[in-house]
C-alpha cells in the first residue's frame, strides 16, 4: 500500500537486530501494509549493514538522521521512533481517533522509549561505543538499579494505564488496538529475553500487561510475522541482551 | 490566556530546578501566554516540592504521570516534555504550520531530549537514585565519552539541521521561530553552565547554533523572563550540573 502521496513506505534500519526499528516493523506487520525494509534487501539494492545509512544519504536531501530507524515516503524523511509512529499510525489504522488519545499514545510511547534506553544502558552504562566486556562491573551495578527500582516503576506505570483506561483494560489507549499496545508487547518480550529470572517475578505483578502481550502475539498478522524469517531473533547485538550475570544481579 | 476549552494552563513541575520543565516554561514565556507554575505557588495552593505530585494526583483522574513535567488543561492531563510541546505549540503560535514541519519539529525535540538524558547520565551513569558522590569514577568515565564522542555528534546534527534548512539557517524548522529553537537555546545554555571549558571548544564549531542561542536570549519576552525571578538559576540539583572534574575529563 502506498501513502496518499502515492509513494511506497521505506524503512531504513540495521538488518541484523530488532532494535528500535522493530517498533515500526510491528506496526506495518499488524496493519498488513507493505513496506520495504531497505537494510534487508540485497546489497545492490541498498541492503546490508554498511549500505543502509549510505543509501539513505544518497536518497535524501537535508541533514541525515541522527540515528536510525528512519522512514522514507517519497521525499519525506522522518527519524526518531516515536515521531515515526505518531506520524504513521493514523495513516495505517493504528492510532486513536481523537486528538487527546493521540497525545496520550505519544506520551506512553515516549515512556516506553525511556524504559528501552534504560534497559540498553543496563549493559552499556559507560559508553555505547565500548564493548560490554569493557564495562562489566558498572553494568552489574546499573542492572541492579534497573531491575530493583526502575523496571518495577515502569511496569507498574503501564499496568496502571491499562487498569485506569476508562474505555477498558484491554488496550493502553481507547477501546481498540493502537501502536502503543504493539510497543508494550515488544518491550515485555524483550524483557523476557534479557531477564528471564527477574521477569518471572516482575511479570506476576502486571497481569493486564501480560494479557496485552499475549493477545498481541496471538493476532493473526503478528503471529504470522513472529513465525516468519522477517522477525529477526533477539540476539546479543540488540537493545535487549541476555547476560545471566546481570539477570542475577537483583537477587 | 485559556485554551479553546476555556481552561487555564497549569504546569506541574519541581519548583527548585529548571529541569525538563524549563522547555515548557520557555514556550509559555515566549508566547506571552499566562500559565500557572503550580509547584511554585504557596504551599496552600499546591506549591512546594512535596506537594506538587500530590496536588496533581488529587486533581486528575486516571494514572499518574510516570514523571513530571505534566501539563493540565481542565480535565486533560499530559506528560512527557516532547508530547506536551507537540500538543501545546500549535495552540500558542510556536509550531510549524504544516504537518511535515510539525513531524520534523517533534523529531528534533526528541533528539534534544535524548541528548539531555545523556548529559544527565554523565553525572549519574549508575543510578539516578544515588548521589553523584556514590558514582564519581563511573561519572568521570562516562563524561569523557559524552564530551569527546556524543556531544560533538549531537551538536553537529543540530548545526547541520540549521545549515540545511531549505527555509534558511535562522531556525531549525521553517522560516520562523518554533519551540525547538527555544529548546536548542536551553540545551546550549545548560551545556555552557555544566561544561564551560569543553564548550569553549565545542561551541566554536557550531556557529549557526550559537547564533540561534543568542537570538533567542535577546527576544524581548525571553530576555525579560531570563532577568526575572521566574527563571530559576542553573544549580547542582538539575540535569545540567557543573562538576569541574567532569568538565576536565575530556582534556
Amino acid at each position: 500500500m502506498a501513502d496518499a502521496r502515492g509513494e511506497r513506505y521505506e524503512l531504513y534500519y540495521w538488518p541484523t537486530i530488532q532494535g528500535r526499528g522493530e517498533f515500526v516493523r510491528l506496526a506495518f506487520e499488524e496493519a498488513g501494509v507493505p513496506y520495504v525494509d531497505v537494510g534487508r534487501m540485497p546489497e545492490d539494492q541498498g541492503g546490508g549493514e554498511d549500505a543502509v545509512m549510505r543509501a539513505l544519504e544518497e536518497k535524501m536531501r537535508g541533514p541525515r538522521p541522527f540515528a536510525l530507524p528512519a522512514l522514507v515516503v517519497g521525499e519525506f524523511v522522518l527519524s526518531q521512533t516515536a515521531a515515526i509512529l505518531h506520524w504513521l499510525a493514523p495513516r495505517i489504522g493504528l492510532a486513536p481517533d481523537d486528538e487527546d488519545g493521540r497525545a496520550w499514545a505519544l506520551e506512553l510511547q515516549l515512556t516506553i522509549a525511556d524504559a528501552v534506553t534504560e534497559v540498553h544502558d543496563s549493559h552499556h552504562p559507560i559508553a555505547s561505543g565500548l564493548y560490554y566486556e569493557d564495562q562489566r562491573p558498572e553494568a552489574r551495578r546499573r542492572s541492579q538499579d534497573v531491575l530493583k527500582r526502575r523496571l518495577p516503576k515502569f511496569l507498574a506505570h503501564f499496568e496502571s494505564a491499562l487498569r485506569e483506561n476508562p474505555a477498558g483494560s484491554d488496550h493502553l489507549v481507547g477501546d481498540r488496538l493502537t501502536y502503543v499496545d504493539l510497543s508494550l508487547f515488544q518491550f515485555l518480550s524483550g524483557l523476557d529475553y534479557a531477564f528471564p529470572r527477574a521477569m518471572k517475578h516482575l511479570a506476576s505483578r502486571v497481569p493486564l500487561s501480560v494479557a496485552v502481550q499475549r493477545r498481541v502475539a496471538a493476532r493473526p498478522r503478528i503471529a504470522a510475522y513472529l513465525a516468519s524469517p522477517r522477525r529477526i531473533p533477539f540476539n546479543q547485538d540488540g537493545i535487549f541482551r541476555h547476560y545471566p550475570e546481570l539477570d542475577e544481579a537483583a537477587h
